[in-house]
């Protein structure tokens, strides 16, 4: 089914050979190790390494969770004894005043290599990859529905594009209400909101949220007025029988990519202008305000952009106030732009048994308007409904991490 | 029951009245106010007013979202006339090339008022009054379940009590397992983790999670190594038939305080240095990294403070950072120490019908260890056991501005 090779995150590094470091030496403040490769030397303070211990004391074996905290080390904590072993550095520690128990810590090698020479934080790994439609593969996304439910392998696939990309689909679905719960939870818990755990997508006359009506929705994010919008959103298709309501996807990122060098002036203003979202209606009454760009969010930069929701930017009170709201509009047409061209979106009529992820935190979703009037059948009015639900960022994130390290196992295990 | 009355978050305000405006003139920039009571001017750009038009082919009727976005307002948008009537101020925007259809925009005084002098943030407004367990009359954190379940004015007590103390109790609760459920969707919808959509404290031998022990558990918050951990925590006590397993509360925003006057430098470290927190272990790997303290969120002061899932802190790198980490190591023995004089925090043995919501993010909780014995009954086991469940900060703060409001409304028809 899918040959591709996906970069593992977790690779084999040597440890600090023992010949690798030429020195130890301790004063009152810490241990000092000189590294022969470098020649550098590197201070690791008493108090760090102490409630860095690895014992079994320290952190609880069978739940791996620390039985100190870092303000149960005094700070006058000393070692009686420091030595390079073959284990790594094993460090005796004196009884002091608040620590009456001798206390023994040993630091295994590849431990102490981790932190001179840190790794890139693991959610920096999931690397995405801008794009406009025109440079994707259309097929390259489409994951069959019973490869994603029995298959990790297809499921670590799905989960990378949704990384990699923002968005992936999958076809073959039952046309089972219920189904798009399988599929949530084959990532993680539901997010429930006050929309429900599952929500429908459908003209109704009385709609509380304009996607709930015929019109057109233009590319947008969901929930900004929530502290942590939801990192994936799926939409299931149960019925499209109408004119119109295709779906349109587009990359967030790319359109960033595009301000930045286009206008810088007014990419620093999305990045500095904090705009308020909310929702008030129908009993209910949440808001957020932020900036539209994050650039260093934990995993790199952050889009949020809902202008269906965003309400009353504050009046400038200053010229440079002023100028920086100008900014913002330019910015923001300029976004719109982008996003727009029939070269950056991809416009697919979803069809019942199909099912788009996407990453609601950097893909842009939208639909073109519908008339409720069956294609071909003017006698009779169509239908179109689809099944939507939300999964927490955390969720992804857990799953696809746990899924690369089985992986990334296996292969080392096959002698890969 | 409850007499107290709260402040509400909805004052009336006058609106601007026509005498108020002294002058209003228009540029190619926008529209100028003079106000007759402090002689100032404020411009209201021309595309700030387009892009706030309140008419309903802006805002949809029904739903109350914007039908267009700030990027669809042309930059050079401009009025044919301005008027200020007694409805308030009335542009015609003059027809140009990129919006053929002519459009007329009425701003409400109120609502240019709203403008003028906006209000303080509504979040900002759920205010936390800091304290320690000597200043609380127990009693007043006390809540009838049944009053919870069934009366608004109860439920708003309850959650404004959260709001400014963090904590508060309810008794009475029927000794069944879903009785929580029940109680968490009063609020809103339930926070779904890997943990199950309510989970189990108890002492269980192939234990997850140090909660699942019979340990000692130092003053935490729980989920740190989510994106937003939740808001709001309630475990609500089924059995407690043991020697110890006391629960314990503190408020953070006590000890931050403190720390803040006796140790400023400290204080700065909790506030600069990232802090990462993070479970790996049984088929999951979540992680997030946060400072400490964080100033200026949501809601005012934010505090992280989680030791048992606290992971390798970075190795400092220069003299600086290394000055930073004894600083922080000291503000953490420090907070350690405001938070576990027992003048600080409340100790209280919850028994069968009695359960504990708590704000955590803001308040800390705890339990001391206990003995599976049962007391007075040295030939059998004892049991406690907690059963537990989370509900986002989103949803208690949508709950509560709800009721406030509808509070506020009531107050106004009875002309008080």
């Amino acid at each position: 089914m899918f040959v591709r090779r996906l970069s593992s995150l977790h690779l084999h590094q040597s440890p600090l050979s023992r010949r690798s470091i030429a020195s130890v030496a301790w004063n009152d403040q810490g241990i000092t190790l000189e590294r022969k490769d470098t020649r550098t030397t590197r201070l690791l303070p008493h108090t760090w390494l102490r409630d860095h211990c690895l014992c079994p004391r320290c952190i609880h074996p069978g739940t791996r969770q620390k039985l100190h905290g870092s303000g149960d080390i005094p700070g006058e904590i000393q070692p009686s004894s420091v030595n390079l072993t073959d284990q790594g550095l094993k460090v005796r520690w004196a009884k002091n005043s608040t620590t009456e128990k001798e206390h023994v810590s040993t630091y295994p090698r590849e431990w102490l290599k981790d932190q001179l020479d840190p790794s890139e934080a693991p959610k920096k790994a999931f690397r995405p990859t801008p794009w406009k439609a025109t440079d994707l593969d259309p097929s390259s996304l489409q994951i069959p529905y019973k490869d994603f439910m029995h298959s990790d392998s297809a499921l670590r696939i799905a989960l990378s594009l949704l990384t990699e990309r923002g968005v992936c689909f999958l076809d073959g679905i039952p046309g089972e209400e219920r189904a798009i719960e399988g599929i949530a939870e084959r990532i993680g818990p539901i997010r429930d909101t006050f929309y429900g755990k599952t929500w429908d997508v459908r003209a109704d006359p009385k709609a509380a949220n304009i996607a709930y009506t015929s019109l057109d929705l233009g590319l947008h994010m969901d929930l900004m007025y929530f502290e942590a919008p939801p990192g994936v959103q799926i939409l299931h298709c149960l019925e499209q029988d109408v004119y119109g309501g295709e779906s349109l996807f587009a990359d967030s990122h790319y359109a960033v990519g595009l301000l930045k060098k286009d206008d810088p002036e007014a990419y620093q203003a999305l990045v500095e202008m904090p705009v308020p979202f909310g929702y008030r209606n129908d009993g209910h009454d949440l808001s957020f305000t932020r900036p539209t760009l994050v650039e260093d969010g934990p995993a790199g930069l952050e889009v949020f952009y809902s202008p269906p929701f965003q309400h009353v930017l504050p009046l400038p009170s200053s010229p440079v106030a002023s100028r920086q709201l100008d900014a913002f509009y330019r910015g923001m047409r300029r976004f719109k732009g982008y996003i727009e061209d029939p070269n950056a979106h991809i416009r697919i009529p979803l069809v019942p048994g199909q099912c788009a992820l996407f990453d609601n935190r950097r893909a842009l979703h939208g639909r073109t308007a519908f008339s409720s009037q069956a294609p071909g059948k003017p006698d009779r009015t169509g239908h179109r409904w689809l099944k939507g639900t939300y999964v927490d960022r955390d969720a992804l994130w857990d799953r696809l991490a746990v899924l690369l390290a089985d992986h990334a196992a296996n292969d080392r295990g096959k002698g890969l």
